[in-house]
This record gives C-alpha cells, structure tokens and sequence, in this order.
C-alpha cells in the first residue's frame, strides 16, 4: 500500500522555507521583548511573558496555516484547552513551540528558541530550531542531513559513557516523590558520566547533542511532543541515536527521550532504566 | 597606617587594559582550538587540551610579569606543584585562570572562559573575565561598576528565593559521601528557587548573576581562588552580594562561594546552611 502522505524534494523545500520564515519571524518578537528591561516585562496589566507567547504563537500559526490549510497542527496552548494531546494520526501535523525555555526567557538567560516540526506518517520530516538571542538555526530534512546555521552538523565520537557530557532538566514537577526521582536520576547520570549540564531547554539540549556540544540528553515528563519532535529528527539527521529513556523505542507522544551520538545509547538506556519512574512522571511505552 | 598598596585611578585603567590584552590573547588562542575537529584535540602524543591550558597560562604570565615583575601570582597549575595555594598576603597578587570550563573546552560546549584578577588588600581590585567563543567581555575595577563588552551592567531585581534563577555546578568530586552531599544540596536549591542551571564555568556563573541572567549562583570546593577572585568583583561591582554558602561572610581562598543579586543572599544562604556538607568538601570558615 502507498503511504498516505509523501513529500517530493520540492515539496519538503518549500515546507522547511516556510516553517524557517515563521521561526525567524517568531524569533524576532522573541528578541525584541528579550532585550527589554525586565520591569517592563513583568510589570502592568498584561504579562508581557504570555503576550510574547502568545503572539509569536499566532504568527507562526496564521503563517503556516495559510500555506498548509489541510495540515493538523499541535501546539501548547490547544492542548491545554483540551486537558491532553490530540490523537495523532499519520496526516501531515505541524508540532510547535513557539518559545521553548520559557523560565530563560523571563530570567534573559539567552538558551530559548522556536521549535517547529513537520510530522507525516508518524515521522517528523521537517524540522527547525532558531535560537534568536544567539542567532544559531538548526535544521533538518529527513534524509537530508541536519545543519547549524546552513553548514552540516554531525554528533560527537566519544564512545565511552563515563567521557560523557550530558544535559537533562530538573522539569517543573515539585511534588516530593516525583522530584525524588528526578534528582536521583540526575545523580546516577551524573555519576556515570564526566558531567551534567542543565541548560533549560529540551528543544535546544537536543540540538547541542546534534552539533556534537553534548554527547547525550535525556529528559522524563517535558511538556509535550513540540518540545522535542524537531530536535529528535535533527539528532537523527546527525548521525545520533533517539531511544526511550528504558531502552524502549523512542516515542513521540510520550514525554521521555533519550538522545545521544551513535555510540552511547544503549549504555546511557542502561543506566537510565534502572531509576525508579516518580509516581507523576509519563511511565515508559507499554511493551 | 597607610594603605601597603593602593592604586590610582591612572594605575586601575592601566592594568585593566594590561590585563583585557591578556585575556583576549589568550581568548584567541581558545578559539582557535575549541574550533578544530574533536579528533584532532584528542588524538596525538600531545594532548591539545593541556597544550591549549599551557599556551594560555604562559601567554598571560608572560605578558603580565613584564609589566607588574614585582606582584605576585597565583595559578592552578604552581598551586597543583606545591600541593596547595599559598598563603595570601596584602601584596598584589595576580589570580589567573588561562581556561576556566575546561570540561566544556574539551566537549566543545560554548561556555568557556579566561578568569584573571587583581587583589590587593585581600580584595579584588581589577577583574576580567573573556568568553571568547561567545565574545562576551566582563569587566570590572573596584569602585567603578563592571561592564559587559563596555555597558554598564547591573544584577537582576528579583527579590523573591522562590522565583530565582540559580546556578551551581557538580564538581569533580565523585565519592558517595561527597557526590551525595552535592546532589543532596542541589536538590534542596532546586526546591527552593524556580529551577536550576549547570553550567560548567563558576566564573561565567557569578557573571551571569552579574549582568542579571541568573539571579543567584553557588558552588562548594571549586579549583582555587582564580575561578571565583575576577567573577566575585563582577557581581560586587554589578551591585550584587557575595557569601559563604553558609552565612558566614565571603573569603577568597575558601572555594567557596554565594553570589546573588542585592536581595537573595540572607535567604539563599539560610537554605544553603541547612545542608550537610561532604567530607571532602572545604567546609565554611570558623568564627
């Protein structure tokens, strides 16, 4: 049987075209608010934080709808309204965040970006990544290779585990059991590994995973698929590994990822799975 | 009785000039190898790594005993010969890092920096710290505010722990007792401000607490004295405040450091004083 929805070349340039003006777009009201004085950000009536959100959410979205009509799009704010993600189905469906690193952008802590992801058949095809306060844009096409700025990005070779550099994210869940095990995971990685960052952004940990500035990244229970749906295809657009944090098969829709170069993924799952899960965190796909 | 060694204002912009030339060579000379291949640093007779810290220790020796023969100085790699830091004195004394982040420089992580200070008196009087894979410039000089790349740059007005932005790092020190100590007070951090960032550089750390990027940092049982002396007249100068983890007021020679905006450090430092700490961590100086 035909798939339902292929892309020619053409058409895939054509989607990562739109999907980077919309980013860039984005990335400049990003900007613009970023480097305002933080009185002005957290003072007055409206929260300057959710209107900065919100208004790069609307752009990226009237952009990309009036090119892609027929596509489903998935963003934040739709799934909060509806209390969980929509179903996905194999149809062309967009995942975005327009600002992820949300807490570096109210902090000015410069490791925030726009994240955007085609996603046909299950499969992210398009992605790209724009951090606009440091100007890197990472892109991907399945198939094509991943790239930083327009110049091909590969992972890292380092093959042993205990040389690793390694990022994850203490997430925002604060309930004692489930923080428990957020820490003691961050502890056994840290552990098994040369060293932990935690930089505040999956999106962006996972592209520094795909340039090869980190060796692996792995984080349980993040908001949703647009935080990780276009830097997991970037990651696999260089060379990397994408798994479940158990050793499972990496899932999309699941809130867990595990991203490493070519070499440490199964060694990092191993690690990893023999934590306890905290009794909010999104458990492992069902076998 | 008079002051031993005070400068003039003529003297102040002399050596931070002295000391910027420094540190930018040595910045130059950084980036040049944090952007040649991984296998090129890693392989060969010669590690690059230590090659690169090398160059930059005698490049920034070099230049600044030229012109100041008759202060003093203090480096990691005379402090790792004689087994410990000498014994500060009211003499100037130099405290120069060529490489602090020197896990980032090696995985090619972007925070990376050079740390060289001036102290006489027992306090920093002249600070530089140069990112110069990032082109981000802090200086300072006692009296006469810090800058980033020439601006002016004050810490961040968040006056509430619980929304907080903090810095820490997890060290190098891996036996249970210690690493737990470690783990055990981040998360405790980590509960008590909105989250926490690990960056891999104490001196890019305190800067970002000077220019307002994070609203507090801390670290226990650091290098020496060259990773925090420049960083801690940078927030100083940023109008920040600086602590011993425990209350206790800040000492220079103590590897230990508090360092957060003009409102945080009494109630960062109540949370920090409840931990434990590790058998192999310095502990806070005695009353």
């Amino acid at each position: 049987m035909a798939q339902a929805h292929s892309f020619s070349s053409a058409d895939l340039d054509h989607i990562t075209a739109a999907a980077v003006v919309a980013a860039e777009k984005a990335g400049a009201v990003i900007k613009k608010a970023f480097h305002l004085p933080k009185s002005v950000i957290h003072k007055g009536k409206v929260d300057l934080v959710t209107e900065t959100d919100k208004e790069c959410e609307a752009l990226i979205f009237g952009l990309l709808k009036e090119q892609y009509p027929d596509h489903k799009y998935i963003g934040e704010e739709d799934t909060a309204a509806q209390g969980s993600a929509p179903q996905l189905t194999s149809a062309p469906t967009w995942m975005i965040d327009p600002i992820d690193g949300t807490t570096n952008f109210v902090h000015r802590f410069p490791f925030v970006c726009v994240s955007i992801a085609l996603v046909a058949n299950f499969q992210p095809v398009v992605a790209v990544v724009f951090n606009p306060i440091m100007e890197e844009l990472f892109t991907a096409q399945r198939g094509q290779g991943a790239k930083l700025n327009g110049q091909p990005i590969r992972v890292s070779d380092c093959n042993d585990l205990s040389s690793a550099l390694t990022a994850t994210e203490l997430g925002t869940a604060r309930d004692s059991k489930t923080f428990a095990a957020v820490t003691h995971r961050l502890a056994v990685a840290a552990e098994a590994t040369q060293s932990i960052r935690c930089l505040g952004s999956c999106a962006l940990d996972m592209c520094c995973v795909a340039c090869g500035r980190l060796d692996a990244m792995y984080e349980v229970g993040f908001g949703g698929c647009w935080d990780c749906a276009a830097g997991a295809l970037i990651v696999e657009e260089a060379g990397g590994q994408l798994l479940d944090p158990s050793g499972a098969p990496f899932e999309l829709m699941s809130r867990r990822v595990l991203a490493t170069n070519a070499h440490l993924g199964a060694a990092a799952a191993q690690v990893l799975a023999a934590c306890p899960e905290g009794p909010l965190e999104p458990g492992p796909p069902k076998k």
